[in-house]
């Protein structure tokens, strides 16, 4: 395919795309829900945020594409869901793009949803993989008169919502913790097939949340020190911050990643030790079987000059005996600490 | 040998190369399938691009060398196939070679194949090193008077020649993450002799796989770098763009080497999972017949006062206290977890 | 949540927070107890410095956060007592926030408690998550009046609160080594369950006390770096010995991560080694009762015709071969090394 | 040892070591093959190459060093035969020093020999450990008066020896890949424990190449970016191609080192998965005979009143049984995959 | 405690130190042992090199700060014996602290001992933690009339002393290479209990070696590039050369690290290999004489019609049968390789 096609990567889905629309500025918000295609243009007065919820409309995405003058490179990165987090800045405005990440309890899963920005002089394109809307919460903020969001631009606009993806990232780790000490648990308490199944599970999840935070710290990095004309100075302060959190969210990751491999060890060893325990007091058992059969096959032998065999109690002095032998390796192997 | 000393490090390959050259301009496309060795001449009007399929004529490149003035380590480096990929920037033009990637499927194996361009004032001269056309899909958008490549010069096509070779990279990936779950599948449900070396095999081709990645990166990241007079700053973004893919490639690869180091490892400890299970349910049966078996050895003794031989029913009840312990056993095994 | 919202993250604490207060320069030292709530302000003539024992208070911290220009993410950091170790720099002043390091001994548990600091022109507020005080050597050499710290401004101040935070994780460090040593000393005796459980615990406890140095040496070495109007270039000697303290600190981490790591592979090793001792001298019980229970079979048949039985010191020379047998064997496996 | 002071660190050689020159430029070859040790003067027309084979005559490198006016330092690197590869300019000169790899074959071993080299205004000093010529094809070279060695400088001539000691590299890399494909079949086939050690071996070599290289390539990559007044620009094209050379041989290092490290894991799981299938079998057999012998054990007794010992066909009745027992025993297992 | 405060943190040592004073020119050496502890004073004209040997005398250590204006933190560093390798300059001259290397060989240990300088114009004080003389071979130098060090300044001294310390990590690390090799024939010789914990302490030992070495590296680099108006470029070459060296030293402890843990995987497939071995012999004895045992157990028991009982040469025939399933099985054994 020649670059800048474009083409949806999703899954296959039916129905419009959600679009939704705010004006603000400090002293007013104007909400549109439109249900015709045809946004209504940015105004210098307000900052404009176009969210657009589902993007397998390519036709859409095109319209917009041209409106905004939009690089065709980006529309294409805005259509494919596949793609790596990443900060880009044009002349026009700057284009960011990272996924949501959420957490499924039973069973334990990480989905990811991919969201992008287009961001320029007074107005904001949000672009949400799926139709359910991931950001109430700054809706409401915007609402709320007294907000800091409703002194600012299109870029504070643009960091509220980065704000609000990352911040789910940590209620993802929070499960990860509590999915990682639950098996620990497991594992100390009663290991089964299951545990394992899970560790490995956890292992490659974490992998693969490792690949797509990696490359959204590049890009907030590359966002905190972007000097485009449309991100005010201080912006940036709240920028960089958010990047703290990105680092922090990666330190976690990769102690998290150390964590399930101790994990996966301590799982290995836990197997290991008590099928040698099993092991263990089997052979014993039948290490002390083992002689006691051997005098009773003795006994049973057929020679005629046996003189053992003709003395009265010779059968309970061999009971009495085995019983002496039993005893004695009992306690031998408890001075060798072997049971 | 001297550098510079032109030797064919492939394969013997008989028959002549397959030489065609393109003409194009936004208005009109040539197109010539040459038999004749001689390369028409570059045109100021047009994009000129000469594709060589086949290197193995020393005499060809060494005259194509000759006629565009191409460094003697160039052509040597065209020769090797067994060249890391890199970007080198000349005077008169600049030079690409880099791995084509093919996965065969029964049995599984990565193969790669070099391609090598050199990118002049004007025109590209592009080296493959089998005969078979890679790129008809480019031929294509050539042909199609409204595509991009029709309005740019070399530098693009260059670009547009990447960018397949590079999205070729991705349909490899996939074949790899769909040999990783075949066999995640076979480890988790019958793992054989077969999955070991499968899994040993898909480890060293990664292996070697991202050895020839890695350079790419670099290759890719000095071309988007490159500031050459023929390289327009309207490639750049294509170029940067590309750059991105392949630090996604770099990434997956990466994560696939360790999702396959954890299915070895998983692989080891599911195979002495099940050993050690049937080591255990063995063992626990011999651990039941031994005292059995002594009991039976006891009253097959031959002393001449054994009071339970008389008895009318001991054989009986020798049965019973068998069975009795049996019995025991196999409940303190099963509380115990051991069976 | 809205950035800059004021939340505090730690665990519910009842009663008013501990506010103290000392004011200093090279002549006189003034300390102030408050239980109201009214900071006395700040004075060009004195270093000031606010001790707020206890963070669980928002209103407090707004106010105080008022009174001094303090950045409302400043003061969110304060709050979130979850908080990677920073150092960043305003206009009017530089925050420093990282976390003290207690090692509780039985159980061994390593604990933080989170220290903030807010360095202004010729102040200093310093935040503890706990009440209780953490700095009474730091109000020592204030009260003295030869002291170099009544000689300098708040960075110096600043610097010797950080130098006693750090001097702190000296001690934790000589007690993971002593419990490293400890550890050591378990698992070439007489290794436990409990030694198992005592090195993973160990082994996470370090990967999070990693976690934690990593962002304390990047903040340090910011700190080291700053050129901000309130730090005095005598000072910064002071910081980059510290910075050294912390590096070190690093590397022991380091160090002793890979210790443990090794520690964990010998316990392993240990566990196999004892584990294989037993169920080799196990199996070499059975393997010599095995030809010898064979030959009591043997003579137990009841064959009509099997001259050894009539023999009348067949039993006896029956004894003397087992004996024979017996010994022979011992020898073999003595000789194998493999009793 | 005060610095400078001259040693030879290598094995004790008797004889005297081996001096030639040669004098060319484009027009011109002078040959001589001096026995007496005064080296005749370099001259402003020629480039003078002086090779001196073997360098355990410590008065020959003093004087050298003096005539030629070489730093003491570089006079001792020049006699420890330990030396880590490296590129040093000075003033007058500059002097390079890398190891010669060569590679045994039975017994697998590899070896290195010290190569230095002093490059001045118009000629070159190389100086080789052994007696035995490295360059003989370099020779041929110069005597070809066509070959591009003719046209150009002395450090033309230094990048020709580098070149071709770079060169042999590849060759002792295709001995290793072939000694690594035959221990990974006799891994599948019939491993024992000589593949072990092979493999052990195998590992240290690659650790030992590993540590010269690195050094090699900075040295090699200091040379490509000198600035030195005796070297062309021409000249450093070649330069650069060597450096692509000797990182692509550090990569192929290391993707051997990661080859041998997985052979050495396959080494390890085949030798329990045959050690395993070994113990299975003869504990199946062990467990089928058990029971069998229980049954034996129990129509051994004596007891009076046992009915089935009165029947005629009791005997081949419990043939019967047995035959029976042991079809089931196997039947099972084989249903279990245990056989 | 205040940062500055000067505290000794090695064994309590009794004694006066011992303070050896040089002063020397090209022309003249004057040779000192002081008693008294009033040093004399630098004198222009000459290098003066007070060696103090002992550091436990704090008083003395203040003095000659005061003496010299050493900075506070510089007299900390050097009482405080734990400290980590550095270089730091200042305005009145330059500090460097680093540690010498002892092996012990029976048992095998290695020990440090901390050497610091302070370098001023025109002198140097060599701070040594122990009594014992470290430098005798400077001092030889020194007395020496032709050798360099008497022609140069107090930062060639300085270099000379620390060219000492390094030299001494060769013998170390040869001592090191010896045990690696004796312990590796061990390995492959008889391992046992003392063979891993040589491995596990020699492991140990090079991790805090390489934690040693590493801020040398460091500290040698930043005295490389100093630019200090007391070193003289002439001296520059001499302390490259010697980074070379610390570089040498780094790599190869890294070697020998990867060699230990090579060695200790190693140990831990052979000792696997040899108890799997005694297992297998011990459990291919068990099970030939399962089914011999059970044959016996046939013939033994009572059934009043078992014909073969009744036949002359059944007791005899069974013995040839016994013995042909015994050659069977061995034979069976063989074949399959396992015995």
């Amino acid at each position: 395919m020649a670059p800048g096609t474009l083409i949806f990567t999703g899954k296959d889905v039916s129905g419009e795309p959600n679009v939704s629309l705010m004006q603000f500025n400090a002293n007013e918000v104007k909400e549109y829900h439109l249900k015709d295609k045809n946004p209504p243009a940015a105004h210098g007065d307000y900052v404009t945020w176009f969210d657009i919820r589902g993007v397998h409309d390519i036709e859409l995405i095109e319209q917009i594409g041209k409106s905004f003058v939009i690089h065709p490179l980006v529309l294409e990165d805005i259509l494919d869901i596949h793609q790596r987090p990443k900060f880009e800045d044009y002349e026009n405005g700057f284009f960011i793009t990272l996924r949501w990440l959420k957490c499924k309890k039973e069973p334990f899963e990480l989905e990811t949803e991919q969201v992008s920005m287009w961001v320029g002089q007074g107005f904001l394109l949000s672009f949400q993989e799926l139709e359910s809307d991931l950001f109430p919460s700054v809706r409401e903020r915007i609402n709320n008169p007294v907000s800091r969001i409703r002194q600012r631009g299109s870029d504070y606009l643009a960091y509220a919502l980065l704000d609000t993806v990352v911040d789910h990232y940590y209620l993802a780790l929070d499960e990860i913790e509590e999915r990682i000490d639950q098996l620990e648990e497991e594992v100390l308490g009663d290991p089964g097939n299951d545990t394992k199944a899970g560790i490995h599970q956890l292992k490659v999840q974490s992998l693969q949340l490792r690949k797509s935070v990696a490359p959204l710290r590049e890009a907030i990095a590359r966002f905190s020190r972007a000097e485009h004309p449309y991100i005010q100075e201080a912006t940036m302060v709240y920028v960089r911050d958010l990047f703290d959190h990105v680092v922090q969210i990666m330190d976690t990751i990769d102690t998290y990643r150390d964590m399930i491999n101790g994990l996966y060890d301590l799982y290995l060893s836990e197997i290991s030790f008590r099928m040698n325990n099993v092991m263990k007091v089997l052979t014993i058992i039948s290490t002390i079987f083992i002689p006691l059969t051997f005098l009773a096959g003795i006994y049973g032998m057929n020679f005629e000059y046996m003189p053992e065999l003709k003395w009265h109690y010779g059968y309970f002095g061999l009971w009495a005996l085995m019983l002496a032998i039993l005893v004695a390796l009992v306690l031998l192997f408890r001075k060798q600490k072997w049971l």
